[in-house]
């Protein structure tokens, strides 16, 4: 068996689902997912991400070891150095070798990233962000994560803890965040936060589409599709309540602007699949009226993400290929 | 006569003074001051410019042409390629072109930046920011300036914005800024903002050590000396609003840290200067506590500027080597 020339692994491990790519040129070649079952502890997760990539290479006739390198993104704080996954609370894991156990089981070089970091490199190479140098990435899901991308690599930060976004504190002292924390734009503007205010709405009396859906899942998100379902009603809560997130997230782009100047921002994240750029038009009015330097406005762009679902694979794929020539 | 090997030309144009420097490694060789009368139009401040140019090569026995480069900080915004100040409020500039006239009259490569760009790069290579590879500086004057230095390039961004951390909104629909928008940090934690804010204590009929100075030098700025003197007198006004001054900017220092991940993040400006360490202690504390990620939290230094008001031709000096090397 030869190599498999210019043929990366990208992994994208989530709370759910594991979604394993083999990937050329940001082109997906073999894909397979599977259930993650977290609550079976790590070591069934790392025997099932084992599997989704036998699987991958049996569709290609070869074996893991033939391709070039693999890069798994993690839900969670990860040690880039050493492929340690610090903390993980979706998937509860606290200090576990993801890294050297894939390598050792599987015989390739393997790399763990944070999910959020590999699906905003994936925007940048091959999707929305492509051709620029300067990106932020946004995804806006239960929580907003995020990552920076400068001069057209990924920037990691002193401690690799860049790109948290999701907790720019934008009301002093305001709404309780899911990090403990008081105020962040996360408490704003995530999905979690928008069904909460909704319910909110309907605690004070008012009504909405939504009502009864709330009211049947308790603690469990809203899912996208049905935000859009209520607004294409006509639910006045539901308007009301996303005008004041896009508001938010307009004020985020714009203190992103200020602070990096970047040349595109993209939103990523299920909402912002699901209503495409009507989500994103009144963030960039938003945006624009905030930014300090106004010549030129319009050469910072606010695109949604094109990749979807893919991003993750197809940008872990891409930081095998960067962090492999990087060690080379 | 020959070429001054290593020595560079900085220049810190402001709205009051102009100070030219001739730099190498970092170490003043010789130094020239004189006030910039801006009033009197462009033509009369190039002159002046160019005065204290021939000073300084005169006190070091050359001519200007002599140096390696010259690069000056200007007050405003730039355009890096050009040369030419698009728009400095202080100086009363709009689109002129000081870089090339200045290389006309002077005979030497001369480049342009903001002031405040260069400062933040003087600060990073020869003051607390040494050493490091990602560094934020917020400068706090009667306005907030920054700038953000990534893998040890100061980053300018895409438009040549980068770096506007005063105007990172913090307060959404909050204080009118100077700038006209609502809710910047500018607007809650500069010298201006916290002189409006004892005035506003004030007015309320609250008594304070700096009442009478405020009623004598109205819509003058406050100095840092005088803000330290009330502070050391305990005034109970002065105290408070520092503090949340001291609040605001904690949360700004917080907000770069879960962007950006810096490895240090320098304050500098005459509050800071008069105050040092002080007045970055409750800084310091608040950031932390806003760190999403709490792992090696003390790792981010929180510093005080220690080039004074030499970190802007310092920092033009370093800006003119390093930008003569990417033409060669």
């Amino acid at each position: 068996m030869v190599k498999k020339e210019g043929v990366y692994l990208g992994i994208d491990l989530g709370g759910t689902n594991i979604g394993t790519a083999a990937v050329k040129d940001g082109k997906v070649l073999a894909y397979h997912k599977t259930k993650t079952q977290a609550s079976k502890g790590p070591e069934v997760v790392i025997e099932r991400i084992e599997k989704t990539v036998l699987k991958v290479a049996e569709e290609l006739n070869c074996s893991p070891s033939d391709f070039q390198a693999l890069c798994i993104g993690a839900p969670g704080a990860v040690e880039l150095e050493t492929g340690v996954v610090n903390d993980a609370p979706n998937l509860d894991w606290i200090d576990v070798p993801l890294g050297t156990t894939l390598e050792k089981n599987l015989g390739l070089p393997v790399f763990v990233d944070n999910d959020v970091n590999v699906g905003v490199l994936g925007e940048f190479v091959h999707g929305a962000g492509r051709g620029h140098k300067d990106m932020v990435g946004v995804f806006v899901g239960t929580g907003i994560g995020g990552g920076v991308i400068i001069n057209g690599e990924m920037h990691y930060g002193g401690r690799g803890s860049a790109g948290e976004i999701g907790h720019m504190v934008i009301v002093p002292k305001g709404r309780r965040c899911g990090c403990g924390k008081k105020g962040c734009i996360e408490a704003y503007a995530s999905k979690t936060a928008i069904g909460a205010a909704i319910q909110k709405q309907i605690d004070k009396g008012k009504d909405s589409y939504l009502k009864e859906t709330l009211a049947n899942n308790k603690n469990k998100p809203l899912s996208s599709s049905l935000i859009e379902e209520a607004l294409l009603a006509g639910d006045s809560v539901t308007t009301e309540v996303i005008k004041k997130a896009q508001f938010y997230l307009g004020l985020l782009a714009a203190n992103l602007v200020n602070i990096l100047d970047p040349d595109v921002i993209v939103f990523g994240g299920g909402l912002v699949e699901q209503l495409g750029d009507d989500f994103l038009k009144p963030i960039r009015k938003t945006a624009r009226k905030y930014y300090l330097q106004q010549k030129d406005a319009k050469k910072v762009q606010i695109l949604a993400s094109t990749l979807g679902d893919h991003a993750g694979t197809i940008g872990a794929a891409e930081a095998a290929k960067r962090r492999l020539r990087s060690i080379q």
